[in-house]
Order: C-alpha cells, then sequence, then structure tokens
C-alpha cells in the first residue's frame, strides 16, 4: 500500500486499531513527531510544504532521518487530509505501546477519561495533563479515539511525551486495588478541590460532556471532587475543568 | 428584511456591528437567552424542531412570551444556521449595551482579551469567566468578535448573563489608570501564579493562542503571571491557561 492509500485508510478508527499506527498532521506536529522516540513510517507531502520555512526545515529533518517522504498532488494531499487549511505536511507514526505494567511503582497520578467525545476537549486534556505531570492518561470505553487525527492536532506533540492507555473498567478497577489508588471523580456534587487533601498518588476521572460520570465509574470514585463556580453557570467546558482540578491536584 | 434574511445577513460581523443585533443557535443556547433578560426580535423554527422534548419547549416558550416565532423550511433554516447538525431553532436578539461607566464603583474584576481568535476558545473562556465572578470581559482588537454565533454556541449561554465590551488599548488604559487597577499579564516569563498575592480588584490580560500578549498589551502589564508546567510542553491551551488562572485569581 503506498503512503497515501495508508494515510486515507487512517481517518477510520478501525484501521488504526487494525494497524497500531495513526496520521500526524501539520508543521508543528510533524515537527514535534520527528523530535520524539516514536516509531515513524513515512511522511507525505504535498507542494504546500514549500510555503514556509518551518515546513521546509520539517521536511528536511524527514531526509535527515533517512524517513521515507513521499511527494503528492495538492488533491492527493487533500484525500488524506483532515484539516481545510492543510499545510502539506503529515507523517504516518505507529501508536507507542503502554499498559498498566509499565506505570512506575510509585507515586502514579493517573487522570481518567470516562466517555469524553469531542476531539478538540480530549486533545487538549493530554496536553494539560502533559503539563502537569500526570503519569498517563487512561481512556475507557466511549471515550473518542486518543488517535483520532483531530484528537492528535490538538494535543499539540503531548501525545508523543504522555503516556496514554485504553482500558476497561475492570482492568482500572483491579489496578487501582491492587495500588491502592484512591479514585477522585470529578462531579459538581463533590467536595470543592481547595477543601481537599491530594495524596501524592492517586486517579482523577472525568466524565462525558453532557453526562458527567456514568455509574460504572462512579462505583470506584472515592471522593467525589468540584469546583466552586457561580450558580449561574451550569458548568465548565470538561477540558477547563479538567485542567484546573490537575494545576490544583499537581 | 424577514427573520430569515435577517439571520443570514448577522452571519458577517459587519451586518451584527451595523444592527447591533446577533444570532443564538440551538436548544440550549435559545432556551438560556429566553431566560434572560436580553431583548430577542425573533425566534426562526424549522420542522426538526419537533424532534425532541425540549426543542418543542423552547419553541412554546417563545409564543408564551409573545415573541415572533417564524417557520421554514430545512433548506431555508440551513441556509441561515452556522451548524451542520441544526436543531431547527435560533433566535435573534439585541447585543446588551455595556460600557466601562456600567461598572461597579469597587473590586472589578475585569478579564481581558488580547487578540484571542479561535471562537470555540473565546466561548469557553466567557463561560469560565461567567463561573468565577469576573465583573466583565474585555475583548480588545483582533479578539474574534464575541458575537460570532460559534463564539456564542460555546459560551453555553454565559453571554447572556456576564457582561462583555469592545474596547481600544487607549480606553482600557485609561480606565485602569483612573479606577488605580493593577493590570496581570498571562506569560510564560512571569511569575508562578501560586506564589503572587492577587488583590480583590484586577485586571487579568490574556493573549493570542500563537503570539501571546501584544507589545501595547504587555505596556500596561504591571505583573506577568505564569502557570508552572513541565518543560516538555511548549504552552497550554488559551481557554485552559486562562481558566486556570481565573480559578486561582478567583
Amino acid at each position: 500500500m503506498t503512503l497515501l492509500t495508508t494515510a486515507r485508510d487512517l481517518q477510520r478508527r478501525k484501521a488504526r486499531e487494525r494497524s497500531g499506527t495513526f496520521v500526524a498532521e501539520g508543521v508543528r506536529t510533524v515537527e514535534a513527531l520527528l523530535a520524539s522516540s516514536l516509531h515513524v513510517t513515512g511522511v507525505l507531502v504535498s507542494p504546500s510544504v514549500q510555503r514556509t520555512p518551518r515546513a521546509i526545515a520539517v521536511r528536511q529533518r524527514a531526509l535527515d532521518l533517512n524517513l521515507s517522504v513521499t511527494e503528492v498532488s495538492e488533491a492527493e494531499f487533500a484525500s488524506a487530509s483532515d484539516t481545510d487549511s492543510a499545510q502539506g505536511i503529515l507523517a504516518v507514526a505507529r501508536v507507542p505501546d503502554f499498559s498498566y505494567g509499565d506505570l512506575p511503582s510509585s507515586a502514579v497520578k493517573l487522570l481518567v477519561l470516562d466517555a469524553v467525545q469531542d476531539p478538540g476537549n480530549v486533545g487538549t486534556i493530554l496536553r494539560t495533563a502533559a503539563a502537569f505531570g500526570v503519569t498517563a492518561t487512561v481512556a475507557l470505553p466511549g471515550t473518542v479515539d486518543l488517535w483520532n487525527a483531530k484528537v492528535v492536532r490538538s494535543g499539540m506533540g503531548s501525545h508523543f511525551v504522555h503516556p496514554t492507555l485504553v482500558s476497561t473498567i475492570d482492568a482500572l478497577a483491579q489496578f487501582c486495588q491492587h495500588r491502592a489508588l484512591p479514585v477522585f471523580g470529578a462531579d459538581a456534587a463533590g467536595v470543592p478541590v481547595d477543601q481537599l487533601q491530594i495524596p501524592p498518588q492517586r486517579a482523577l476521572m472525568v466524565g462525558n460532556e453532557g453526562a458527567g460520570l456514568s455509574p460504572e465509574s462512579l462505583a470506584l470514585v472515592q471522593q467525589m471532587v468540584a469546583l466552586p463556580i457561580d450558580a449561574a453557570v451550569e458548568s465548565l467546558n470538561v477540558a477547563v475543568a479538567t485542567g484546573i482540578l490537575l494545576f490544583a491536584f499537581r
């Protein structure tokens, strides 16, 4: 399969899961990918890549790394691209292998996403998790695929430095029990975050944009935690709320 | 002009500024609008409005308020709609009048947006500002129009309860000087927020997604403030960073 066909194919979650690869698109994202330890399969460029010095430099970096760089037409590139204003560069890379067994033996700070669905929110959350020293982010069923192109783009390179793993709720429950990891759950009915003592090792769960935490997730929660917001406002955006909690929990 | 023509016209910033009106779209947003004190010009519905009980109730609420409710075809509605998955209801309403003179005489907490451009970010920021007791949000030149349909949608009703105003940098400088309002500026080179004493009255400025604060804005800043993030991450999303600062400043 040519790299163009592969990149097009990887727009589907099934193809990403089957192949264990994903697409990183845009100058900054590909730049961050090439600077990371991830295995890159190849780079696809269109004539647009000549537009900015930074894009030209990223293409050159790929060549210097002896990566395969395939040149295609604008129309071909657009058929594999997820954005309207394509910057003419994308890369196919391998999703890093990471499991509960790879977590350090102490001071584990997990962030758990329970059916968070908006790609922009999830990418932004990964970026924040990387910024505030979260050990790994766990995606429970119902969460958007972390390797979806929009999530990767919103992650601004955090996917390449911050460990993530996909898990069932049972596997998460087992891990937390085995490690005696207290589980905090974000919920408007919880205790305000500034009234809590946060242990150095813990899991923080955040729920779906509309529905919040699922009953199965709530069953794992030992301490519900809330943000002190004005009564005139129903809720915060989930990426903002998670950001504030990760700051307070750091 | 029919309400349909008006709504289409209001997709352009110039039309919004000339008429002093804007479009609020979607069931929840129109619901919040009708519950607010804003003056509503009229409501536009398509047959899709019959799909959910909540949408039917919002349409009925508009009729109960003696508002003009215009029924149009799906195609006509789509021509005025900003979303892909239209919920079949939008309203045209007047942008509330608010100026520096309307601010209370003490304990003013301003949030200032300096060329923040992404509509989703700005709507999310207004939602957070309303949640954490900001007195008013000021949009400086270069900031996306706060009454753009995408900003209103991301604001989730906060536009209708949280005062906003559009200002030049000179008018802001005058107001802050007149009120002896200390100006904090979000900048990675600043003092970590948890090391600062935050006065009860102040302005917090946040800058453009890529470029940060402009030189003109920086000239107003008395104290730069930063968030303590990991060196592996270049920056946070502006809505997340603003959310954390507003939480810390509340």
